[in-house]
């Protein structure tokens, strides 16, 4: 309908003039703007925009873009991604023995919900191999414990390198990414089975039955060093009651991690979402 | 914080360049926009958008800006309204026999919700006299009927015009206004006591009830000739199940009612709200 | 855990002591409740309660415990039904070429949330005939049009009775069944994704966009003869924005499709719904 | 409608026979139920009942009726409580400067959604005196610090007694009680602006901003000895965005603080609240 499109994603100081600045480029191109959207953080000071427009009809050509728009940002000491729509980005989903979220990124995949390719399966566990087959997705099975983390973790990373994966979504993939894996492959979604920060850690459903809550939550948000501490990109919740054991939260919270995940990749994959310090701008 | 702003609150035929041109209005006369927001409308053809931005250092007077800016959007087709954070708009209330509302409107306007005047109550009733007393507030008891609705209704613009209000909130007023009347005051918030379009006109609870539904809710909107068919600000809904009886229900319904119509409120206070064929856009 | 159980649900005019008298028949035959739950229905009259029983240690042999029960309950003017956890019922899913409601119950059969066997899937269309051979269930492909209905359904009632089916779970079958069907099948479980009484009947997601509305709903309810009317079993809701156009509302839409769907079908066929007048109780 | 009630909250090990032996004990001395709900918490053992019937044609004086059913409950090791409808408990809300949880639950009062008496408001700050005036319930200033606490708590306890009451409210009262407090008067129900257990302890508002969450929460719970770890009776939510300052969840949250709140003290009003171990069954 619009046709392909690039959008910048910019976090910089603010001042006067950057709306008018960023959406000037645009138009001096000859570009149409179809969703211009920013933020203005006056806590930390910054100015946080997101800005997508039409390429056809626009006069620059997509390999200089980057370029032209630094000789505007450079000075505005502004972070800033250029992505373009019809560049489909390529997806590692690592999972363990639970089979929800696989099968829900795969129904979705197959919706035309993602804009992306579901490349990779990787997990720790040989149970899911079946569904990968269904499905004709590479799935490698790389068993982890304490001893081999280290040589494990560079046989995934040379896996994503292979495979040219540009995002991981750890869909209930119940291990520990080492710091040092992360920093070397920083774009990584986790779904978090409550609603952090409550129940950081191992088996939230049962920490969540001990606490007697009335609500229960899942939180999907990037990986960082921290343990589920890293910037939350989307949360919700369910109602509860003393009626639920921890069975029935479980049943219920798979429903929740399903969305919840599935809402966050889409958010990713549109390139709606910007993270500055802990936080993410989740434009809408 | 940010001191007195203006806002712009414009609709025009999309084409390219009009978040380049509005953006450059405001900066080229040395504005900072503090919130800048766009939505297309591809169906409708429709590009609309919210701009707002610090006064102070804006180069020209407020009495300029209009014309100023209508130099623009004239050529461009385009409805705008523009409106100052510091005009202080006055409201008056409209309520019947029940009170939560009407306590929950006041509330937040001592809290300073609401950036109004609450100037005046209206009621066909004469039940709710001592809250506008405790709060101080004039209240005017003008009964309705068949027989005198085209006279009181005229006693109600004159009311109106004398407190020079800006915006009506119908607070369970339980009474529809003629069509010669919205015609006159256009400015009217409802809170409809289901989630529209089900259960349009009277005991909507009874209705629900009736039907077995296990959700119901509640519908801010503007009003219009058709009943209960004007446009939607807010709506929001609340679980119910075998056990909630009609008197369940109300109770129930109450709750939401004040939140629905306060968000509704609030929003339309914060110059958020942009009508167009019989849609809002509610700019967050 | 606690073995097979015996389930009565039961609705009769209220009168004293209908909980002692029921509880009395599972003690004095030895029998261990472990979920009992009533509700009066004051406006009409009605007492209606689901008791859930341990069979082992129970002193009545099934076949009799009917028998039993009745010389009780028709003293009482009740009407009852008995059911046994370890039956399993046969559900047939009809789909039209829609696939997520149907994944999604297969999905969940295979995690074990439904008590239940899917035996047969019905469409009009022949496309979801692969998921059906993925899975491996049967699928027949029965086109539906003005002219055929009458036979065809005379087809499909005719499978239902081969496959001995308990259930139809109408998975975005899209068709009406005709007054006739319902009467000879009436156990009928349908998905309408709107939030009913709101937008009965055709396209109800293009009829929400030009409502304007801010949220849209998905509502299970059993089957009658008058469209989109029968008894709700499950509703929810999600939040929509201007920013969503009718492909967003269809897309959102589904993932309430689904858990609406599969709420409704697990407590059907935990026997927790008991339909009275044009409503339900959902014991819960 | 139904005239005074009579509500039995029994807690016991789980065993046979026990809804037949509570139900006996109200059929065969003429009353009738309205009210019967159970729960078997499998984990614990527990079998957990809520009962309530009508006491126009029950046999026993009411005086006689504790008495008379210890004969049928000692044997079984239970624990209950017994409560007349009619009994109007009295109720202290104790407040520090902020009005919103007050000012809703006396508005409640005043609907008749509590059946109960506001007697009393103890609050560390005079702020509210003029609220208390204006709906001409006593208060009470009792300023606390670090260095008179154990004297005023004194004090309070002294007001208590004098006005025979028999549940705090701690309607946003920002300090922590005694633990010796506690012990004397444990009936007190808190509501605390987080999502427990996220957000324990000081400004959670500014905490959940911190943490970059995207929903906020409040937690109505009965106080114990040990912060915020109380056994939870409700909790609710709601979605935040970037958009939202401190500011903003401060006003967002005091609407969920409120219906939180009143929905606690409803549901314990109605006798409706079973504590057990460190976890509530919440009766519907």
């Amino acid at each position: 309908m619009t046709g392909p499109t690039a959008t910048l994603l910019i976090s910089c100081p603010d001042q006067k003039g950057l709306v008018a600045k960023f959406a000037n480029f645009i138009y001096s191109n000859g570009g149409n703007i179809i969703h211009a959207d920013q933020h203005t953080d006056f806590a930390a000071g910054l100015f946080l925009t997101r800005i997508e427009w039409q390429l056809e009809g626009f006069n620059l050509p997509r390999e200089i873009i980057g370029t032209a728009f630094n000789a505007i940002a450079a000075p505005l000491q502004s972070n800033w991604q250029l992505h373009f729509s019809d560049t489909v980005p390529k997806i590692a989903i690592w999972v363990s023995k639970q089979d929800h979220c696989l099968y829900d990124l795969i129904w979705r995949h197959k919706a035309k919900e993602f804009a992306a390719e579901i490349s990779l399966i990787i997990s720790n566990h040989p149970d899911l191999q079946e569904i990968a087959n269904q499905f004709g997705v590479d799935y490698h099975h790389i068993p982890i414990n304490k001893d081999n983390k280290i040589e494990q973790e560079a046989k995934q990373l040379e896996l994503l390198q292979k495979y040219q994966i540009d995002l991981i979504v750890l869909a209930k993939y119940m291990q520990i990414l080492s710091q040092d894996f992360v920093s070397k492959f920083p774009k990584v979604i986790n779904i978090h089975h409550s609603f952090l920060p409550a129940f950081v850690g191992a088996n939230p459903y049962h920490q969540a039955y001990q606490r007697g809550v009335k609500i229960i939550g899942a939180t999907a948000h990037y990986v960082t060093a921290d343990l589920d501490a890293g910037p939350i990109i989307e949360q919700d919740v369910v109602k509860v009651s003393h009626r639920d054991n921890i069975d029935d939260l479980i049943r219920k919270g798979k429903d929740l991690e399903r969305v919840v995940l599935a809402r966050a990749v889409r958010a990713h994959l549109k390139n709606r979402v910007l993270v500055y310090g802990n936080r993410t701008v989740v434009f809408e």
